[in-house]
């Protein structure tokens, strides 16, 4: 059997050049030699998003149109919508038995989101984010999870309820590992490109918009004349060299430290080459673009899939927790 | 339509005289007037027994079979099987999205258990736990709760819940009433009547085991001679007599007070009266005993029924919330 492999998003928003690095480049690699699950979060986007329950609908085919567009194929990967699969609500609460308040509030990510988002207290179902993090990998039997280094702790937390699960009834359950993608610093410079932060490429951005936003992003602040040597190590500019223009990424260092090459020119340059990547992305969204029905098939499709997948782990999960009373049928 | 009724229990043991006092001669009176969903809550009980999970699988057909006898009609209620409605957990996840922390921490119910079961840390479901009683209640909209005096808390966290529910996305759910039962003291007249404290007397108890657990009982600890006077009102067994014995319970009142009536006498006066009570539902529960297939039935059918209701109750939440996303099928 290939290895499963379980990824998504949650839907506040279209997706966006950090998200590509993060971890929809993954996706694309892994979906020909793996069994990939791609979940539209849209359960997940309710812990901060609780209050703007249309907006989840207005981005749902949004970001399955953002999937296709990057090349994630449905013929190879199963998308599929989190509200739509109530096993991983069951799943939830079942681990929600056996892990501590404490353990979540400790979660280095729930912490820093918290803190972040400045909450003295925290709704439940944001503290139990982890718990939800873990039933979305657990039901489809992930063994690998492509993700942002900001969810490694979510993964390790996973890791010790579904240890925790098959020591407690059965070892029914695959404990996954991390794919870690890379981070890429936002245009502002302030930290990782984010929507929420207002500093991200959009993968539906037009040349234009690219040619304006890159142009407005923060350099080294000690470069004043176009000579002073620069330092590429402090630049959001260098970090998407190194991304996204890769050929060219230890010249264009050497030429900034030096101070051979100006701002302008270095911005110049990494416009071309995320244009030049972002390109095949609007061909292919172009394709799709307008096709609610198709775009509806997709999603629909995957998630009867994805329910027959969770529907036969939580007969295991049920009979492991001798919870499954009559014949089945 | 006749207004509905939602109660239940968690499944961690045989019922008992504190169950019935508290809520069992309750649901027994409105099954004619209502339509009563009776829960047998096999997730709950998996917030403080999710370690012993064959005791639930034991207790299932046995707790049924505690309803049938107390004449709980499965003509007239419908018993359902908590964890096979996972509406209740999807309901369960929607809530806990706008439902704070600290207002469960602050829940009286949630603090005394805890303190009682010597918690320094809780589990996330334990905490949870007004959280999942609330999508119990709200999935069938249920308007009248019939309950123990420790569970007010909860509807009352219920009602909150339901009215942010509705003031949130759309006036759909219904805001529960408390039915509060009385409370009976326990054998040891160290707190309320409860399987846990080891001082219960279970509705399936014969005649002898009555006898002997009514002769042990504590009583007035100042009455030493026959003739002393007593203090009926820190005494057990004269809550025995309001509650079962409600012609005699004045003048035994008098007579304890007076030191006419000794508490062997007394005692002998409740044995009685508790057994003609345990009487004919020890014959109803002969009628049923080793009907499994029956007993099963019942469970199964009523299953069905409660789902048929929650998924028109997820339906209408799912609109309001918009989070509908396909055209109804």
């Amino acid at each position: 059997m290939l290895e499963r492999v379980l990824t998504g998003d949650r839907i506040t928003g279209k997706l966006h050049l950090g998200h590509y690095v993060g971890s929809l480049k993954n996706r694309v690699l892994l979906q020909d030699r793996h069994e990939c699950f791609v979940l539209l979060a849209d359960v997940q986007a309710l812990t901060t998003h609780f209050d703007r329950p249309g907006l989840i609908r207005e981005h749902l085919r949004q970001v399955a149109l953002d999937y296709l567009a990057v090349g994630i194929d449905p013929g190879k990967s199963t998308l599929f919508v989190q509200s739509l699969v109530p096993e991983i609500a069951e799943l939830t609460v079942y681990f929600s038995m056996f892990v501590t308040v404490n353990s979540l509030r400790h979660n280095p990510t729930i912490k820093s989101e918290a803190e972040a988002r400045g909450y003295t207290d925290m709704y439940y179902g944001f503290l139990g984010y982890p718990v939800s993090q873990a039933a979305d990998i657990a039901f489809c039997k992930a063994a690998l999870v492509p993700v942002g280094e900001d969810q490694i702790p979510h993964i390790e937390q996973t890791r010790k309820i579904v240890r925790r699960f098959n020591d407690l009834y059965a070892p029914v359950l695959v404990e996954p590992r991390a794919l870690v993608g890379e981070r890429l610093e936002g245009l502002d410079g302030n930290g990782k490109m984010s929507k929420s932060l207002g500093n991200a490429i959009a993968l539906d951005c037009s040349t234009a918009e690219l040619t304006d936003k890159v142009k407005r992003a923060k350099t080294d602040p000690s470069r004043i004349r176009k000579h002073d040597p620069g330092h590429p190590e402090i630049c959001p500019i260098y970090g998407y060299h190194q991304a996204f223009n890769t050929d060219e990424a230890v010249e264009i260092q050497e030429s900034c430290a030096k101070g051979s090459i100006g701002c302008t020119d270095c911005k110049a340059k990494i416009i071309q080459a995320m244009d030049g990547l972002l390109d095949p992305l609007r061909e292919r969204r172009r394709l799709y673009e307008g096709r609610e029905a198709f775009l509806d098939e997709v999603l629909i499709s995957g998630t009867e899939r994805a329910r027959a997948i969770a529907k036969e782990t939580m007969g295991e999960v049920r009979e492991a927790m001798k919870i499954d009373y009559f014949a089945r049928k």
